[in-house]
């Protein structure tokens, strides 16, 4: 039997394990890593995660751990490994209430980093002292062979994590359809400055192949598995995320009509949630003419299978399938034919600045609160508190050429508004934030002055916090026109 | 006489007026701007700017005009046309205190723009109502022909302006010498989604030509002009800014012996100011060893003549000469010898995402302050009252493979600490500020948590702030350790 790779012309793998590798359990795996670690681990939206044996480390001697998945896993290792006391650093993003609360609570040190650069974060030494001990990647794939492995539900940063790892350990996950070989295009860049360009001409092209290669001196274990993902569930759709969806569906249908950004495609993406996915299937109703609609972000959630079924796809490139238990079975009942139009990339392409701009992205995320000059808050509470992280919505935000914040206009019941005087924390700058979207109503700021800004921010508050944001915007304003402090301030950069 | 545009092969044209073009004076063309007009105007970094015109819009009947140079410009712009009334709103960079004070009075709306994105928001409706009226391009040029024009010591957004002008004014400016058309390298991209990556595979290389195309129709007027830029003066290095340079020569050297992102060369950028121009200048030292040195930076200010000058770059790409007067002179006197390390290029292409990412560029920038989690306010004082504006250096340190902010630890003679708490904006986020320069040392922020980046910025505060930092940042991170804000107030994104 050939132990080469699948490919793009012959994407199933012969087996799940191809070659003669060295299995273990996932115990006797675990022990292998040692008192301090980085464990870089596969996984991105809460999907494509090692499960057995992260638990095992947590189960076993206490260890020092920087952990660093693609993105959000699950709790076999943001909750297990933070009850057992094992994990000490993690990066970039997390979703789960126990890595959070101890993040905030000062006993896990975290930074949250943007996802297209997690990659060379760990090529060139961005995450610097954090990267500590032995550098373990413990990484699930629906098959692996001696230098290669194919991911399951998620690619996240993995080609970049083998690379780095000084020992791989795969968990083969038997649960994962073997199928999920055809949606994953692998590609990975050179180091610069002679990187080159992502030679992608357009958003689902495949340029890759489907497996990730490492160095076969690097593989450390292969351990059996047969379990599930433990995906997010996503709530329901409730008349705000309505509302939302409806105005910014307005918006869309009239921005793409006049907008030579869209005279030949609608390039969309959206952030990762419930209103993200709220807003994708809203969107199956969007009236876009006979443009072809095309997906280019990190995440495919329910609401874009939706859009597939209803043949509103003219294709779909993501990081990850964060989909719901539901979603899951309904993809892996018919991978081959989503496959025509969905495929998956490493973080690192899928969210890089260069095709984003390229294709001309409209980018939907949501936020936290959002400023009267249209600065966005997505990752913390009171400035201090951190919520999941940035994630992907910097990246996308950033190099958007249409870039739309929607978001409620209120939290805690109503209670707290979510248009506020000043964030605690700003993760979008005004320069970035093109328009925002609640559900009563659309502010562009396009062209508009600060103040202009302020003003249109005011009329898509909360009613009942709409008279105080007035009052301190005219009171600002004011106070603002009196002098020219820049200058008195003798700042000279 | 031919009147085809100069070509990469043959540089210099033929003659300063090519071709049978409508010739007029300043003040008739002037005339031809109506009432209600948006002027879109060479310029860049200072220089490079129509002079007659302008001034003798000013000097007629009062308008309400939107301005859109490149980035900064003269007093003839932003001052003469804010004096007459005429400037009604400005966009993306400003550097004149007249142009200024009446932004913060509220008297000229004004929102500031990455310079990476100007020819975007042009093309892509960006600016919305912003841009109202007749669309006039008043552009500076050292030749023009038919159909096309050579800028002069900047390039700007002059592609996209002219292509989105109504009507185009050249001011062909003798006092700047034809031989400038040998540095410039006029690249225009295409339009999302079919755009394509810029094809530079190296940060010097030429990829255009020295002309910028415009449709023959659109001409209206060629004025003859002879006027000197009036270049910013950037200030002799204080104490402050030669301990700045020192720790950062230090740092960088360090960095670029260990650091595998350097093992081919070095990319730098520098922020424009004095400041900047000081750290060039330094650096003419700095120890690479047999690295090449290249600069993809988007001005080329006087301390990179010196580096030019000691044969220390293998490359200088920008799109503005920002030199002082006497840079000026020195590049003139023999601008054959300069353009064969240095090129100007579109801003939209200098400050483009995809090359800085791809050529693994290490940006210099300055800051106003920045807050104890790394977050830098580049352009507001009070959160309300802007300097100058964000210009490109959020192309840069977004997309840097390596963002270094430098700045002293103080301002208004030591009266106020640039370090602080919380700035009162913020135009980069902690997720892209990897290192912070001041007189005091380097905080090499990689890899820490907020709390931890708190302690290392405190740590190269001015000492005489120090302790009331440290009072400030040990109390929230004790209160912060209270309770996981996030989840109580039940957000739900």
């Amino acid at each position: 039997m050939t132990t080469t790779p699948p490919t793009r012309e012959n994407p199933i793998p012969a087996a799940r394990i191809v070659g003669d590798l060295p299995t273990a359990d996932a115990a006797t795996a675990a022990e292998t890593v040692g008192e301090e670690a980085t464990l870089f681990v596969s996984g991105f939206g809460g999907v494509g995660y090692p499960k057995s044996v992260p638990e095992m480390i947590a189960a076993g001697d206490h260890r020092w751990l920087t952990v660093i998945p693609g993105g959000g896993v699950g709790d076999e290792i943001d909750t297990a490994l933070v009850e057992s006391g094992d994990m000490d650093r993690r990066y970039p993003f997390q979703t789960r209430p126990t890595a959070r609360d101890a993040i905030n609570a000062g006993e896990v040190a975290f930074h949250d980093r943007h996802i297209a650069d997690v990659a060379d974060d760990v090529r060139f030494d961005g995450l610097r002292a954090g990267v500590r001990g032995e550098r373990v990647a413990v990484v699930e794939a629906v098959a692996v062979g001696p230098d290669w492995l194919v991911p399951t539900t998620s690619v996240g940063n993995t080609p970049a994590f083998v690379r780095a790892a000084d020992r791989i350990i795969v968990e083969v996950n038997t649960a994962q359809p073997l199928d999920l070989s055809r949606v994953h295009d692998v590609y990975t860049r050179a180091d610069p400055p002679a990187r080159g360009p992502i030679p992608l001409s357009t958003p689902a092209e495949r340029i890759g192949s489907p497996a990730i290669r490492f160095d076969p001196d690097d593989l450390a274990a292969v351990v059996r598995t047969n379990r599930r993902d433990d995906p997010y569930e996503f709530r329901d759709p409730n008349d705000t995320d309505q509302a939302i969806a409806a105005h910014l569906q307005t918006f869309l249908t009239a921005e793409i009509a006049r907008n030579p950004l869209f005279s030949d495609a609608v390039t969309l993406q959206f952030g990762v949630g419930s209103l993200g996915n709220a807003l994708m299937s809203a969107l199956t109703e969007l009236d876009i003419g006979d443009r072809p609609l095309v997906y280019f972000g990190e995440v495919i959630q329910d609401g874009l299978l939706d859009m597939v079924d209803a043949g509103r796809l003219a294709g779909a490139s993501a990081t990850s399938l964060a989909l719901s238990a539901d979603g899951q079975d309904r993809l892996f009942e018919d991978v081959s034919r989503y496959a025509e139009e969905v495929v998956l990339r490493p973080g690192a392409v899928s969210n890089a600045a260069g095709p984003i701009d390229r294709f001309g992205v409209a980018a939907v995320n949501s936020a936290v609160e959002v400023d009267l000059h249209g600065n966005a808050n997505a990752t913390h509470i009171g400035g201090t508190h951190v919520l999941n992280g940035i994630g992907g919505s910097g990246d996308f935000v950033r190099n958007a050429r249409l870039s739309i914040i929607t978001l409620p206009a209120t939290a805690a019941d109503g209670d707290i508004s979510r248009i506020v005087p000043a964030t605690g924390h700003v993760d979008h700058t005004d320069h970035d934030v093109d328009v925002v979207v609640t559900e009563h109503g659309v502010a562009d700021l396009r062209g508009l002055s600060l103040r202009e800004r302020a003003a249109a921010l005011v009329d898509i508050a909360d009613p009942a916090y709409s008279s105080e944001l007035e009052e301190y915007r005219e009171r600002v304003s004011k106070e603002s026109g009196a002098a020219p402090m820049g200058r008195e301030m003798g700042v000279d950069l």
